[in-house]
C-alpha cells in the first residue's frame, strides 16, 4: 500500500465516503475505500431502511462543488410544500418557501449513493473494498483490522477519514484512546418504513410534488414521492407509553397495525393494502443525536458525517450536513497538512453540527404537532411577508437551514430564536396578518437583527 | 441609442430572444431586447398556447453554457418515459433510456421565460422594451419600425438577431430583400391545449412522472405534468377530413366535443369536467414547418429559432433546438465578426435544423400511431439491447435526439436511418428478443455504422 504523501483511507462508502472520495481523488489524491456491505450497486438496501431522502441546498451545493449536480438531477423529484392530512382525510397544503426556486427534492438513497459509487470508482486513483468491516484501529500504528468474512487483516492507512456512521467503529476508539466521551441520546420515538404503493399505471395515489405530512401530536406520519409513482412512508411513535397512548409496543400484531391505522391514519391506510404485513417485517428503527467531543485525533483520523454527529431526520439535514463537512473538510485540506485542518474542521464544524442537531429535534414537534396549531399559519404567512420586506434581515429559519447554504446552521439557529420571539410577539394578540403592525415589525427586527451581510 | 463596436437588437423576447440576450450580455455586450406583447412576468400566457414544453438534453446543455441551469432545475418535473393509453383505458408504460438518466423534464412556458427575462433584465448591459411591434425593417439604413399602442417609430440598429418566431417580420423582409424564398408546410392537423385539473390536494390523476399519449391512428392526445399536479393536455387531430373521419371541423359545440371525447379518450374525459367548455373556448392551434433558404443578409441580421425554422412539436424539439441555435451563434460571435458568424452559422446549422424538421414530423406518425403496433415494442427493447452490446456505435434515434447534444440533430437522422433499417430487418421474422442472431447483429451494425467517435 503506498505511503507517500498524498494518500487517504476512507472508511464507509455511503452517502459522505463515496462524496468524499470524490472530492479528494479529484485533487489528485490517492483513496482508498473501505466499505461494511456488499457493494450496493449490485445489492441494493432493501426496504425499510430510510429508501429515499429530502435533498435540499447544501447537498445540492456541495454536489455542485463536486462537479455532480447535473448527475445528480435526473433523480430528483420537487417538492415545493408539505401536504398537511388532518385525522378526516381534509388536506392543507403550505409551501416550503415563496420563491419558486425554493423547493426540496425526494432522491432515493440508493440511487444517489450508486450514483456517487459510480464516479467514484471511474477515477484512475480510486480503490474500492467491500464487505470489509472495520473492528478494530491502532491509530499509533496507523492500522485498520477488517473482517472480510471469517478472516480478518491488518493494513495500514497514512491518513483516515471515517464516514462509517452512527455505529461507527473510528469514533468508539477516537473517545477510548483520547479519553473522551460523546453523548448519545436515544429519541425515545422510533421508525417504521413503509411503501405506499403506485395506483394504477404508476400513478402517485397524493400529490407528487409535496412532501406529505399527517401530525397527530405525539406522533406522525409522512410520505415522499418516488418517480416510480410509489411513496416512501414513515410513522414516528413512541416505543412506549406508559399511559395508553399508542406506541411501537402495543403494534406487535396484524390487527393491533391496522386498528392503529384506521383510528389515525384511515386515507393513508386505504392506499396501503399490505401495510399490516410490511409493518410486521420491517426493524423499527432507532433514532441517536450523537454529540461527540471530539472528531479528530489531531494527527491521522478524523471523523465525518453521522460518524461525527449523528442527528435525528427530521430536518431532512442528514445527509445535507453530512455533504456539507466534505466540501468543509476538502476546502481545509487543500490548504494545510492533514493534522492542521482536521483539528480546524472540528473546531468550525462543531458549533454548527450542534445546532442542527438542536432542530432536528425541535422540527420533530413542529412537524408532528405545531403545524397544526392556528398561529404555525399565521406565523408562516407573517415569515413570508417580512422575508420579502425586509430580505437582508429576515429569513424563515426553515428557509435559511433548506435554502441558504451561505447561512452556516449556527447563525440559522441563533437568528431563528430571534425571529421566533419576534413572531411570537407580533402574532400574540393578531388573528390574521391585517392586525399586525408592519412598521412596529421592522423596528423590531431593525434593533434585534443585524444584516445578514454583516455577519456571514 | 448606443452605435459602438458591441450593440446587438434582439427581436423577440420569447425563450430564443430572451436566452441570447443573456448569453451576449454576459460577454459584455450592450444587448437591447424588443418584444411584441406585455411583459410575460406580470402578463404569463393564458391557458391555451402551448403552455408547457420538454426539455431535453440540447436546451439543457445550452442553459448551462449559459450557467442558468442550476436556476432551471427547480422548474423541472423528470419524465422517464411514455405511458400509452388504449381505448379500453388500459396503459402500458414504455421508458425513455435504459439508464437513469435519461429522462426529459416538463417545464412551464411561463416559469421559464419568467427565468430568463428576470436573469436578462438584472444584467446591466440589457435594455428591455415589451409591448413594441415590429412592422418594418430595412437592412440598408439598419433600422427597425415598430408600433407601440398607436405610435410608429423608427430605431436604429447595428446587428439584428430576429427570435421573432414562426411569424417573423425579420423573415419576411429578409426574403423579400435578398429574392429568396422559405416553403411554409402547414401541417393539416391542429392542436387544441386543455387542462387536466388536478385532483384533491394537488394531487395528479395521471402518473407525474410521465408523458402520457393516447395513440389513435390519425390523431392523438397527450399529456405533460405540472408541478401544481394538473396536466397540461393536447389534442392533435386534423383539421377536416373528407371520409367522416374525427376532425376540428366536426367538434364544434358542446355535444360534438364530448361525443368525440367519450368515443375515443374515456378515460381522459372522465377526469376533465369542463373539458367542452374549454375546448370551445381555446384556439386551435396550427402548426407549420417553415424552410428558408436564408437566415441572414450576411451583413447585420440573422434569424434564430422558430424564425429560421418552426418545426411541428412532435419530437418536444423546438426550444430544445432553438437555444442550441442560440449557444452555436454565440460561440460563433465570440470568434468573429457579426457578418461573418452569421453566414457561418447559418451555413453550419441549416442542415440540423432541417434534420430536426423532418424528424419532428416522423415522430409524429410514431406517437400517434406506430407505438401501437407490436414490433414497436420489440423493436425499442432490441434497440437498447444494441446499444448495450454495442454503445459507441449504436444509440437509438430517440436517445441520440433527446440525451445527446453531442451528436447533431443530422447525424443522428442519416445514423437513425441505417438504425431502421437493420431494426427492421432484425426483426422482419423474429417474434421476440431471443429470436434475434446477435453475432449477425453485430456484424451488421459493424458495417454498416462508424463508431460515433468517429464521425462526431
Amino acid at each position: 500500500m503506498n505511503r507517500g504523501s498524498s494518500h487517504v483511507t476512507i472508511l464507509g462508502g455511503g452517502l459522505a465516503g463515496s462524496l468524499m472520495t470524490i472530492l479528494l481523488a479529484r485533487r489528485g489524491i490517492l483513496v482508498h475505500l473501505i466499505e461494511r456491505r456488499a457493494d450496493l450497486r449490485s445489492h441494493p438496501l432493501s426496504g425499510g431502511r430510510s429508501i429515499n431522502l429530502a435533498l435540499a441546498d447544501r447537498g445540492l451545493h456541495a454536489l455542485k462543488v463536486a462537479g455532480l449536480y447535473e448527475a445528480v438531477v435526473p433523480l430528483l423529484i420537487p417538492m415545493s410544500g408539505r401536504m398537511l392530512h388532518d385525522i378526516d382525510g381534509n388536506t392543507q397544503y403550505v409551501a416550503y418557501g415563496q420563491r419558486e426556486h425554493e423547493v426540496i427534492y425526494s432522491v432515493s438513497r440508493n440511487g444517489l449513493t450508486q450514483l456517487l459509487l459510480n464516479h467514484a470508482s471511474r477515477l484512475p486513483n480510486v480503490s474500492m473494498q467491500f464487505d470489509s468491516e472495520c473492528v478494530d484501529v491502532n491509530f499509533e500504528q496507523r492500522e485498520l483490522s477488517l473482517t472480510q468474512h471469517t478472516t480478518t487483516s491488518v493494513i495500514p492507512y497514512q491518513q483516515l477519514i471515517a464516514a462509517d456512521g452512527y455505529h461507527s467503529v473510528v469514533r468508539q476508539h477516537l473517545l477510548q484512546s483520547t479519553h473522551s466521551d460523546a453523548s448519545d441520546d436515544l429519541l425515545p420515538h422510533g421508525y417504521k418504513e413503509l411503501t405506499l404503493p403506485a395506483g394504477s399505471n404508476r400513478q402517485h395515489q397524493l400529490a407528487a410534488n409535496a412532501l406529505h405530512i399527517w401530525p397527530r401530536g405525539g406522533f406522525m406520519l409522512i410520505a415522499l414521492p418516488n418517480i416510480d409513482g410509489t411513496f416512501t412512508v414513515t410513522l414516528f411513535l413512541p416505543f412506549d407509553s406508559n399511559d395508553g397512548s399508542p406506541s411501537f409496543s402495543r403494534l406487535h400484531d396484524h390487527s393491533s397495525v391496522i386498528d392503529f391505522f384506521s383510528e389515525f391514519f384511515p386515507d393513508a391506510l386505504a392506499l396501503m393494502p399490505n401495510l399490516a404485513s410490511e409493518f410486521l417485517i420491517h426493524p423499527t428503527g432507532k433514532m441517536h443525536t450523537i454529540r461527540s467531543t471530539r472528531w479528530t485525533n489531531d494527527s491521522n483520523a478524523v471523523l465525518i458525517g453521522d460518524a461525527a454527529h449523528a442527528i435525528v431526520p427530521f430536518h431532512g439535514q442528514g445527509m445535507n450536513c453530512a455533504f456539507e463537512d466534505c466540501i468543509e473538510l476538502d476546502a481545509l485540506l487543500k490548504q494545510r497538512p492533514f493534522a492542521e485542518a482536521t483539528t480546524l474542521f472540528a473546531r468550525q464544524r462543531k458549533p454548527n453540527a450542534d445546532a442542527i442537531a438542536d432542530m432536528a429535534l425541535e422540527n420533530y414537534i413542529e412537524m408532528r404537532d405545531t403545524v397544526r396549531h392556528p398561529k404555525f399559519l399565521l406565523q408562516k404567512e407573517l415569515s413570508f411577508e417580512l422575508e420579502r420586506r425586509f430580505p437582508d434581515r429576515f429569513i424563515p429559519r426553515y428557509s435559511m437551514v433548506m435554502f441558504h447554504h451561505a447561512i452556516p446552521y449556527a447563525i440559522a439557529y441563533e437568528r431563528g430564536k430571534i425571529q421566533t420571539q419576534i413572531l411570537d410577539e407580533l402574532t400574540s394578540h393578531a388573528n390574521g396578518i391585517d392586525d399586525i403592525d408592519m412598521a412596529i415589525a421592522g423596528k423590531m427586527i431593525e434593533e434585534r437583527l443585524p444584516k445578514l451581510a454583516s455577519v456571514l
